[in-house]
């Protein structure tokens, strides 16, 4: 959907230009990272100053989006929500904006509500495609799992109104002597919280140790709630990703095929009785298309399409041309070592050969694992021992001398190969060991113990190379394997993340901000223990020493989300966070609890069930066996 | 696989008859049960008394296994691990028997090892097959699943190690002021537990409060051990049941096959060139296998397999009459309503079709919708108010109206059909809702509270009433219907869940009795807040007040372990068990996590989500299809 004029498809050029992309990324970061320096601030900036920044952020998004209305037809341009979105939230800053700057210039401190909308740039911008998706994926979620939810509400208010009559008027009390389901909201909550396991057994204990028959209630509610309901959750979610993402690649697929069918109908030429596309005119789009093709790949696709090598491309064969180029061919020149044309006498000796066979023998292998394990053993044990830091020089010339060995039997090119990626991560993991420990023997013997970070990364290089277990046992590197091949998609859902924890870091900044102080540890007078403010006093967000977990700037936000999306505890944060300022405040945590575990992470689990599933059955498409056919073929 | 001769097979009937399969269940029970009467016992019991209860139940077991012997060949016999399981551990129960009676004759107190194999009897007669598959499940689970264990466990132990030489140096302390992260055993049981998240955050709280930094260490821990790892653990043992699930369907497909065609090889006889089954044999089969058929549903399968009435069965049709037989054929009968046979002028006249449309308008289910939800209100109330109470015997009334309008206008045995689930819900529930508040007055009119546990049920049967709400959302129906549907595989992960907790309860009871003492709750003396137990001084468990989560009976037992299911707090519950025996205990509460959380809890959610699929994209079969057209067709 562009146009195609020579003076728009310039532009189009212009606009997909690396350049420009890079600087639009660098605006989004920019704009999002304001929030680093508005009150409350991590490095506080006046307002005019991130005033001005976030204006000028808002005009270069504006100017890209003009730029997106040039090489757009009007009609695609004003359908396409992505730009309404844009639009509207430039629109929507200004005027907060204008209204905070005045506000603020006769004193008056008011709420920048347009601050959680940020993201939108991030995800609207077209690069970030992937993002997009998985949010339509989750609104496509929304409607199925409507119902469940609601269903899923009414039985906590039934079990709710259950528990509220049962202990209510029984005068019970919790092990911190609070008083026992007597408030029919509190009551609410507490049994959402058992939901998510968070207060599980102190919640029952009180009905429990008063009669050994109520806990017949609980284990109910948790098997009904906490079982089957949230398996349900992710049940419903899983069956719409998949039905989404079959959508999506069928969507994609008609597109893709669309389009080649427009490209055929632009170069095809009639030959005898049917329409083809002839092989210059076939090369030379490859070569547009792939600008750095070997000229062999280039042969190989060739005589794929062309089997009949008559010259022309016929309809089916052009069609396939996208897919062709999307395999890889990897060319394998098996060459020599480069010691044995230099001295090749010596690499072939007999004492020569007896080390490669040596390097190559399994026993090999073990002997180094046991090296390894011994190396855990010595890292494990206390490094002030001044023979367990020269064993430590020893270790590190073993594993040197590995990677020489090696060298030495297999062909250097070859075993740095581009595919070759467990070579290259052991010798960056030995790489990276040699480095921390000279560093490590640097710093020691300089007696300057000044930089703590360097030293804590000096020391997790050292311990990082055990990982190299994981490269000589076949079943950890398929799973291994595996996880790295999903790991692009698993930042996708980075992103997601990040979008939905800065706008709901936002929020609870405004709402949260300063309520709640950090002193130092070691500090302990009555104003430190209830984290600067009285009404912790007794609380369990008190007690347990949360007071670092607050939204005093964008980073401890993060943390606090990042805490709450871990589950565990989070009713006590968010009980603090009420204390010191109202009750209502839950509804905040709440929110966040459904949207980002409910949601988002039964999204991430559905996608790792699937990327793992497809992994177990994958086989070769049909495509890349006809290329196998052919190299075959061609010996 | 079992013996023809008439004997045989009347042996077989009598192995199969209700009466011996119940008798079997029964032993099992009390075989079972018998874990309450001994020491640390419930309802305690001399050893006389339950070792002559169990040499009885183990008589019992051994000559219905005799049985079994009678009627299948020796070789099938001998071969069936199920056989073998039930020989070896009578053997292994009466060598412990007589070991510990032996040594309880000269007063030497010594373990009866041999109980938790009590549940090996309820797996293994063959009734409970459903268990046996599960178990099966799981059995073929483990090999994929071992090495993504291992990995994972190698993942903690390398984060251990940095934990330990991250902050084991700098005299840091967890807020109840214990050493944090100096031991590297405790470091790993530490970052186990966070793991499973139940000590998160407490467990990053002192890193943090040093250094911002270290939070790093945490949030990258915890999104590859719990997220990434935990989701592969899900995928493995959810791949595995799909691929055990369709083999044994595939199974059991090919034995039916099997013996479908041995059943049509007796029965056959030559027709023209081929091998049919006569109509009346066929008949006379079908009467046997199925006793209860009503004749025109026999006179419809018939005209099913025999599409040409010929008189014959060729053995394509013949071969699918054990699926034919497992369709429900529903008849209806389109009665006239009996007030419309008695009274045919009042039941037409204006007025009665007036109420009978209003009944069935739409309006009419809002207004009890609000009705209902109103009662809700009321419930939520205080109940001593007598307006409140009065109010309670308006709804009553309110709803047996609606009951009876319903049955005035919709034909009563249409209205309560075998298939009318919801009308029957409906019923049952107004009916509770009906004894509960009369049983309520009656109890509250002789003012003696002197039950409460019928007051509860009173209470909550007061409650339920608001279920109504569902029956009148389609959508929530549904969804129950779903939840119904699969009730039955459910009640099977009972059955697991209770074979692995008889077991794990047994050792626990063995290991840990009598450790912990509850006291009663109001008791403030200093040896109720320890729970008897001065080692428990200053533990997490003895200020949360987990006295009564003890091992000291099986009930009690139970509810450990249902707790340390729902996963929270498992590590105090771990700890202070581990206080008052050894360290060494936390492998007990580690190995259980393993096995319930790991394994079964994700089979379990394994089989909500396939069974949801099912649901979502379940159609009707071609027989189903098959009889449907022949019933359209026959009219």
């Amino acid at each position: 959907p562009f146009q195609t004029s020579p003076q728009a498809i310039r532009l189009y050029y212009f606009y997909k230009h690396w350049a420009m992309r890079a600087a639009t990324y660098v605006f989004v970061c920019v704009h999002l990272s304001l929030a680093l320096f508005e009150e409350p601030a991590l490095f506080p900036l006046p307002f005019w100053a991130t005033s001005i920044a976030e204006v000028l952020c808002l005009t270069v998004f504006f100017g890209r989006l003009v730029h997106f209305a040039k090489v757009t037809p009007q009609m695609v341009f004003w359908k396409d929500t992505k730009n309404i979105c844009i639009m509207v939230t430039i629109v929507l800053t200004l005027i907060d904006l204008i209204i905070y700057g005045s506000l603020e210039a006769v004193y008056i401190h008011s709420v920048r509500w347009s601050r959680p909308l940020r993201p939108v740039f991030l995800i609207n911008f077209s690069e970030s495609r992937q993002i997009r998706r998985a949010f339509r994926s989750i609104r496509n979620t929304l409607p199925d799992i409507l119902y469940v939810f609601l269903l899923f509400l009414f039985s906590v208010l039934i079990f709710s109104l259950m528990a509220l009559k049962l202990f209510g008027d029984r005068g019970l009390r919790t092990a911190e002597g609070a008083s026992y389901f007597t408030n029919i909201l509190e009551t609410a909550f507490e049994l959402y919280v058992l939901v998510t396991t968070a207060n599980s057994p102190d919640v029952m204990m009180p009905a429990y140790n008063f009669n050994w028959w109520y806990s017949l209630y609980f284990i109910t509610y948790i098997i009904i709630n906490t079982y089957i309901f949230m398996s349900v959750f992710l049940a419903v979610v899983y069956n719409n990703y998949r039905k989404h993402l079959k959508n999506e690649i069928r969507k994609l697929a008609y597109l893709k095929r669309h389009k080649m069918i427009e490209a055929f109908n632009i170069l095809k030429v009639k030959v005898g009785t049917e329409f083809m596309v002839k092989e210059a005119t076939w090369k030379r789009l490859v070569k547009v298309v792939a600008p750095d093709i070997s000229s062999s790949h280039l042969e190989l696709l060739l005589r794929i399409s062309d089997e009949g090598q008559k010259g022309h491309v016929d309809k089916t064969n052009f069609l396939r041309l996208a897919d062709l180029l999307n395999i890889q061919v990897v060319t394998i020149n098996i060459k020599r070592h480069p010691l044995e044309a230099w001295v090749p006498r010596v690499y072939q000796s007999s004492a020569s050969l007896l080390i490669k066979k040596m390097v190559r023998h399994r026993i090999f292998i073990w002997v180094y694992d046991v090296i390894i394990l011994i190396n855990a053993i010595f890292i494990a044990l206390d490094e002030k021992n001044p023979f367990i830091s020269y064993a430590e020089w020893l270790f590190l010339s073993l594993y040197v001398i590995e990677i020489l060995l090696k060298l030495y039997t297999y062909e250097p090119r070859a075993y740095f190969g581009r595919k070759q990626f467990w070579n290259w991560f052991d010798m960056l993991i030995i790489l990276a060991a040699l480095v921390a420990t000279v560093a490590n023997a640097t710093i020691q013997s300089a007696r300057k113990y000044n930089s703590q970070q360097i030293l804590d990364i000096v020391l997790i290089l050292r311990i990082l190379r055990l990982l190299r277990v994981i490269v000589s046992i076949q079943r950890f590197r398929v799973i291994v394997t595996t996880l790295i091949n999903i790991g692009p998609t698993m930042l996708t859902f980075g992103g997601l993340v990040f979008v939905v924890y800065y706008a709901f870091a936002v929020i609870g900044m405004e709402a949260f901000h300063g309520k709640v102080q950090f002193f130092d540890p070691n500090f302990t007078t009555s104003d430190a223990l209830v984290c600067g403010n009285p009404a912790l006093k007794g609380s369990a967000f008190a007690r347990d020493r949360y007071c670092k977990n607050n939204f005093n700037d964008l980073a401890s936000s993060f943390i606090v989300l990042m805490e709450l999306t871990v589950v565990n505890q989070w009713h006590v944060l968010a009980d603090g966070f009420a204390l010191v300022t109202h009750q209502a405040a839950k509804l905040y945590f709440i929110l966040f609890h459904i949207v980002v575990v409910i949601l988002i992470v039964n999204i991430f689990v559905a996608f790792i069930l699937e990327a793992f599933f497809v992994a177990y059955s994958l086989e070769k498409s049909e495509l890349e066996t006809a290329i196998e056919k052919k190299i075959q073929e061609l010996g």
